[in-house]
């Protein structure tokens, strides 16, 4: 079980988390539980750092921010203990939680759960602080923001769980943005794969790299809502609470062609016309982007019409349009680029669903349906479960509740 | 150097303290810093444990209020990188400082000050977390309120440190307290033996316990402010720098008759009349207080006129008074005790000084001056270097006062 930061935002509310611990431990379960910091002290430790050096040293800058989920870890066990439940909490590096020397974003190399699993057989709740681990340098490392959701999936797969509850401020996934389409609807499943496509599209219910590892080890992950009653008719009911399953495809038995409609906004797109199509001019404009730490994201090139020309278009986000600008200008010449055009206010609309892998004219309904709209489709990718179209910010909700619709989506 | 609460309440303060180590580093010297929680964050840490339930697990109390001082410390060690010193933090369980299983209120067991003396080799700057060790069961014990002091005293222990500077809101140790006696003068030295009586007696410049601790290891350690300007004059003079220096008596050459004048209000006395005089009465009356967690302090029993009977009377905070008279109620019969008495409202006013081992009538003039102000004294106990007296709490500053002009303490 995770809890982030809004569901353990105050002690009544880490009393609520600890009623939901209770109810699965009451139905037999051996239960771990993963916390996350109170909301809105990561951003207060954060805020410090920056305060104490601009350029802090990422290894203090740990030390100080896994503070916040240590603290809620040892809050949550007291008021397990304090219901009658056998608790205790755990740091990262009392575990330990293994991670590389990546500090400030560590990737978890290895967890030994053993002491964990003795002790569930003894009747004792796990509390474990989310998003830290032990460096190799024995100093705490953190995983960067969200990272409890990962941390839970990785406890998870050491301990062999049955399943990973995640317990947010929503209650499962959605076809769409329900702020945008109120007949969104809740699925009651999704494949990993297009979770990990949701996700990293703005749907910001579970941290990419969470449902990455989901993926590779095969950890079976529940959305599910923190906010509502713990002991409500079917909260209890393991195998079909109310929430969204995270799982592999083949627990999927009837396969919609297309599972949700994600968008992403503050995209800016620039236009490179005219470019000296010759090997290496790709890596040419692409490398020193990346050195700039800049995350390009949609790529387009078009075939050059006599072989020796092409245009290129790519998008960046919006925020880092003007330090992309300046990289280009620097190697305008070298590469040999003619004009460089950009745009900001862009954005981002992608159909995903596995279905679509098996189904022809996905694309073309889409096209054609926005088409009807008078939407402009500025370029477009596509992979094996994913339809992305860039388009002007303006028409984003418009274009959200076409797709969603075109679908069928909003049918029960 | 140690740096407590009010030290370090905010980044700008910080930023100060950083200044403070610095001029230490840049004088030659090999730095170790202990720092507290920013002021607040413990009493804020401490509510919640006790919101989430008022009988919680020491041991997740502790994990959840030692990350204070986990905080100050990473900070702390930017702060100084930010400034171009060369500093990292270091929690209890890293270093380690190991202690006994008492959590909440843990006494260190053992220190490994090796790898700290190493790389001030290396010219590193060790910044530490002050309050906390790890416990025998590899979890986070915390030493009990004021514990960054002894963890000061005894981290100065373990590395062979020169000096241990407690820097503090006050600029040293005082004849008595100021707010009470404007002619108060700070002290240059005073003996461990002596800062002792003034600590436990309500000068609550140092942690009694790091002060027991100091005597032991003979760790000499000065007081001082950490609100002065870093760099004003004298500030960075390592042998006589601003403060009080607290040492063993032989390097206090010119020894005064008495050092200093306590007081602690807050006391009540419990008079119990006509007592059966017979072996063993003493231990039946402390082990039940003792046992009810009452901290008796002033006890005067005086010889009984026929050997069958005495009177007694001691003292216990006020705030136990109710729970000392329900505990004597319940034994009063068994113990043969004729009438119970108590009063609260009291005040214990303390006249120390290692000089008064060799001089005589000490005590005689404490009584004399304040019989002329007209001040009741209730009870006396005298140890070799303090006479304590017991007035009504409402005399307090009148005999402080008085008793600080007696023995010339007001003069230069």
């Amino acid at each position: 079980m995770k809890f982030g930061g809004t569901s353990v935002a105050d002690i009544a509310r880490i009393r609520v988390v600890a009623q939901h611990v209770k109810r699965e431990v009451d139905a037999g379960h051996e239960v771990a539980v993963v916390v996350s910091a109170m909301s809105g002290k990561t951003n207060e430790l954060v805020a410090w750092t920056r305060d104490a050096s601009p350029m802090h040293d990422a290894r203090e800058y740990d030390a100080v921010v896994a503070s916040g989920e240590q603290v809620t870890a040892g809050l949550l066990a007291i008021a397990l203990q304090h219901i009658g439940i056998d608790a205790r909490s755990w740091q990262g590096w009392q575990i330990p939680i293994r991670t590389d020397n990546a500090h400030g974003a560590a990737r978890i190399t290895d967890i030994d759960g053993s002491e964990l699993v003795r002790r569930f057989g003894l009747g004792q709740v796990a509390v474990i602080a989310g998003f830290q681990g032990l460096g190799p340098d024995n100093r705490i490392a953190t995983l960067g923001r969200g990272g409890s959701d990962t941390s839970a999936v990785a406890i998870a797969a050491a301990v062999k769980a049955d399943r990973c509850d995640i317990y947010t401020d929503v209650d499962g996934v959605y076809t769409t943005d329900p702020r945008i389409e109120p007949k969104a609807r809740r699925l009651n499943r999704i494949s990993f794969e297009e979770m990990l496509e949701m996700a990293s599209l703005g749907a910001k219910v579970l941290q990419v790299r969470s449902v990455e590892l989901a993926m590779v080890h095969k950890v079976r992950t529940f959305v599910r809502s923190s906010f509502e009653d713990p002991h409500a008719p079917g909260m209890g009911d393991f195998d079909n609470p109310p929430g969204t399953l995270i799982c592999d495809e083949d627990e999927i038995v009837e396969q919609q062609v297309v599972t949700g409609i994600a968008y992403a906004k503050d995209e800016a797109q620039i236009s490179l016309r005219r470019v000296s199509d010759r090997p290496g001019v790709a890596a040419g404009i692409f490398m020193p982007l990346a050195e700039a730490n800049i995350n390009v994201d949609m790529i387009v090139q078009n075939i050059s019409e006599d072989g020796s020309r092409t245009d290129m278009t790519f998008t960046v986000p919006a925020g880092d349009l003007d330090k992309a600008r300046l990289v280009l200008d620097q190697i305008q010449k070298d590469v040999g680029i003619d004009v460089v055009q950009s745009e900001g206010n862009m954005a981002k609309i992608s159909v995903i669903g596995i279905g679509m892998r098996s189904h022809a004219g996905v694309a073309a309904s889409a096209f054609k349906a926005l088409a009807d709209r008078g939407i402009n489709i500025r370029a477009i990718t596509t992979s094996e479960i994913k339809i992305s179209i860039l388009i002007d910010a303006a028409y984003t909700e418009l274009a959200v509740r076409t797709l969603h619709s075109v679908y069928g989506l909003d049918k029960h």
